[in-house]
């Protein structure tokens, strides 16, 4: 079927390629020509504007928004509105807050305009292997877009199957998947990424571990000099841990198993942080999550206000009330302890 | 090569099996005599105690003890320790403390008897799917026993390899690994745990969040009644997250979606503990790890005694001394919520 | 000066009493004519409805709403909206989110009707004792109300003088602070109450330490009987940790040192979680705070979502996909344990 | 009654000066001949060796070691164990591992030397204010040595009595008490400080998000532009959550309101990790203890191995092999915000 997508970005243009690789039509948009040009030469029609795009989409259109959540997304899909037709549909398949979609498709609706939120996985494979997606909206509109979503599912290939699934919805062994009513797909996106934030964490706390097993500190019959690179290989053989996210892990260590070509400042996106909030609203303990987001901010700081405070009422202890420039000499060393800052030049 | 065994149940059984079927001898000692004649029904050398066991192993011997970690482990290398000679190798394949390694292989060493440690993973599927290996020891202890190592380990199987490790270990891409001197083996195999509580917890908090998506004390155009069966399978294929542990909760979930068959009650085995143990011996802060952990004594108890002592408090904000049976009506309603106790009976 | 009160209960009647016992006026209101006869009888004028309050003010008029955050107070504001004249004041003394008070003066703001949001700390012993609040909105406004704020006041009393002080704001060391516009008290209210989260687990979880200090999975001579009451009363007396928190938790212990008279089912009101949302909303780092939060929510359900996945995962590796209802012997006992399910009955 | 003091830095030292201020006589050594002079001067006997100090003592003996926990202590009570006579009692009033008590104890006992644990706390205060003290030991020796511990003490001073104590120790309302036999008296002060751990970084996190509540990341309306010295000194006034935490947090912030005279590298002693170690053994949960030790472990790195490999993983979702020098721009600022490596010049 035909697709308008707007938004030519390594997730936009795969995804487009994949469709088109199918057998699909597809009415591209970027605001960079370059792109639009690109794909053009892949068979699309391009487009110079969004009123060009939805000019030369066939009624009931459906326009794929694949562009950074945020402001730019808003903008778009409220251009679409005016432009667009009662039946026809947008869809935004980027990493939109959820309760952002639930407001957009109310306003839409007024315009009988159709919206299905589509969380989708899969990074820059998914032209190859195919798109994991979590798709929320009004089941008659979802199910016109199936041939869409069919054609971008990674299909069932060799992961064997879950035993009890005869009877349930075939398309999600498929890879796709109708979560429920606008929101849920992002909103079921959102607990992958969570759930990815918990993932990532667990598996780097314990290789923080190992690092640090011959720590100085450590009585040096207790000490062990571990390769960890090795560690990660052995481990995606007959463990069980394996998993896409250990293979990077493996991949990263086998280069430089010190890693010292990474900063550790490391950003977070917004399901993390949705993802507690939710956790919150429901009354959820949510522990591992949200220490896998807090590990996240106090990476991006060189110290927290926070620990300021526990500098400051230890130094109180003490009976002086002068500012101290090092309170706190090491007793027990860590893993690359900084000095404090007296000593630091 | 010959392998004596101690200890037939699941694992050491399995290990037997997996041995022979592979051209190894073995001569097999329980104190179950069933256990022992049903290894000799397939070609084992059966024996009818410790003493005998080693009676019947050609020097020098290799014998492997894989007993529940503990008081009967312990006791069984004690006796070994008295019955082996010489050259001869003790390998604990259980789940023992890796300082117990380090303390019984000082021992044994008096003797000139050596101990290798295995951290074993793999389970029930390990007899046909081979184990993954985390040894410690002596490195030429460990390559005495690689036709064993060689045999009960996965191999490269149809996993791909990770770039980047042409002229490294090879027999690490097989499934083993030697990781160090006595105690390493068990230390890393501890932290593999320590990652495995953590991905657990991870996944388990995020359908948590799914389930009680559609909580009465949310507003109602908020609420999602989402198919938690479903979106586990859907994760299966395609999406960042997928594993052997979120397979297991696909089948799990397509059997009963509820989980009402399951109890909540979670047990914890040594390694999650000792992970956090070695973790503030290093100074390594490891949160994620550590929740999982807490979550499961939490899941053992009906409240704990910290949790009366913030219902106290409370009571005491009131400015009444007396005691209250039902200090907090529930402002806030949260999942499958338990009355007060005043309410519930 | 005068003021006017709607919502009469603890908190409310005893503000009104200890601003007449001071020489101030106060018409009152409150749904309960009964409330509203009582302080009559003590010199307030009563009134018997909103419009009946705002009649007998004289202007510029001061009403301060003391009632439960939520609904009520919203509805009675937007009342007060129609009902008030330009430069007249709303003064909201309860547990409002921060955000709904910036909405709700923006709106009044229309009218020239100012809006006062009071953080008020002090529970009942408020009469006598005097209320801390942190108070948000314009200055000029807060000031024309300076008379009521250091009535209600604690003063110095008795509580040493911070040194370094000279200079600063003297309200602030009478208890009371301008702490900036609209929305500022109560944001501040809510850190306050969001660290008495963390306040209180941490004691809690010392405690709870303490009393299973005498476990019977730990070796006996590591055991101790600890009469957690006279620790508590010990703490109280010289050690870094006295609080009023900690002379409320001996208290309870000093009458009944197993707390069985308290359900250990611990209610949380909406500052915890508003706490958490800012953390996040500002990338700050708050684990303690967090935790805190998540023991409660905890503490009020029999089993979590998350632990019958544990469990449902921990019976998949035994290769077995029938249900299981009892997964997990306890092999280390804790506290108090639970019993499996199987064995519960 | 007489005691020897070994150790006279300002704990041993004050102890010594407030038991002679209140009549009671001291032998004291120091490795530091000016110490033993300075106390010489206000009436103390000196000793100038550990043999001198046992042979000044009249026997029974009570000797008091006042030294830094670790080696000096162990190596101190060797030769103590050496030199005394039975019925002589060795104090101990450092910050020792209760398990150390315990072994050590069991180890004098053989000579019927008597060993008694006091988890002391009072800090430089502790000589006019006196020492809240919590004792393990025989009940016959701690009842000898009450002479001591009563002086000691702080007295019941002006703190209101808490209700219902009445036929209960009262010892306790003088600020000591006989926590049980030997190692009691460490572990619950170990306990007292693994609670102060939590206390402190609850003020912390809290104090941390008022500071950030300006961030730019934030919507311009939803800023507060707080003055968090002043907040410090209004919850010492009629609050929920005063305590001298609180009062040292207050000075420190009316000092210098951005704590820039303090590194934020904060420093840990053992009691906060055997905290946690006890919690673990009695699988008691203990997430806000943990997680204010954490806290302090991360302080003293500038990242930890686990940031990197989150980075590192983060880099391989990209589908580059290739080390990235700054993986993650950051799109949510957050407060004080490191730059990535390579932006840092």
């Amino acid at each position: 079927m035909q697709l308008g997508m707007i938004g030519l970005g390594r997730m936009g243009g795969n995804i487009v390629r994949r469709l088109m690789n199918n057998g699909h039509h597809a009415v591209v948009y970027d605001k960079d020509p370059a792109a639009v040009a690109a794909l053009a030469g892949h068979g699309a029609v391009g487009a110079s504007s969004l009123e060009d795009l939805v000019a030369k989409l066939d009624k009931p259109r459906a326009v794929w928004v694949m562009l950074p959540a945020g402001p730019i997304t808003e903008t778009t899909i409220e251009t679409l509105h005016k432009l667009l037709d009662p039946d026809d549909v947008v869809i935004d398949g980027g990493n939109t807050f959820w309760q952002d979609d639930i407001r957009r498709a109310k306003a839409l609706r007024e315009r009988q305009i159709h919206y299905v939120d589509v969380g989708t996985s899969g990074g820059v494979w998914g032209i190859d292997r195919g798109y994991c997606m979590m798709i929320g909206g009004d089941k008659k509109v979802v199910d016109r877009l199936d041939p869409i979503f069919a054609t971008l599912s990674p299909g069932i290939g060799d992961i064997p199957r879950t035993p009890g699934r005869d009877g349930r919805d075939a398309r999600v062994e498929q890879g796709y998947m109708h979560t429920g009513p606008v929101g849920a797909g992002h909103f079921v996106k959102m607990i992958h990424n969570g759930i990815e934030y918990g993932l990532m964490q667990a598996y780097a706390e314990g290789f923080d571990i190992l690092k640090n097993a011959n720590g100085a500190a450590l009585p040096s019959e207790h000490r062990f000099d571990l390769d960890i690179a090795d560690i990660a290989e052995v481990w995606r053989r007959g463990s069980v841990i394996p998993s896409w996210l250990l293979d990077l892990t493996a991949s990263a260590l086998a280069d430089n198993h010190t890693l010292d070509n990474y900063s550790g400042f490391v950003e977070d996106s917004g399901e993390g942080r949705w993802t507690i909030n939710a956790a919150i609203d429901e009354a959820v303990p949510a522990e591992v999550l949200t220490a896998a987001l807090f590990a996240r901010f106090r990476s991006r700081q060189e110290h927290t206000f926070s620990e300021k405070i526990l500098s400051a009422m230890r130094a109180g202890f003490g009976g002086h009330k002068e500012p101290q420039q090092h309170p706190d000499p090491v007793r027990q060393s860590g893993p690359k302890i900084l000095k404090p800052e007296a000593e630091r030049s």
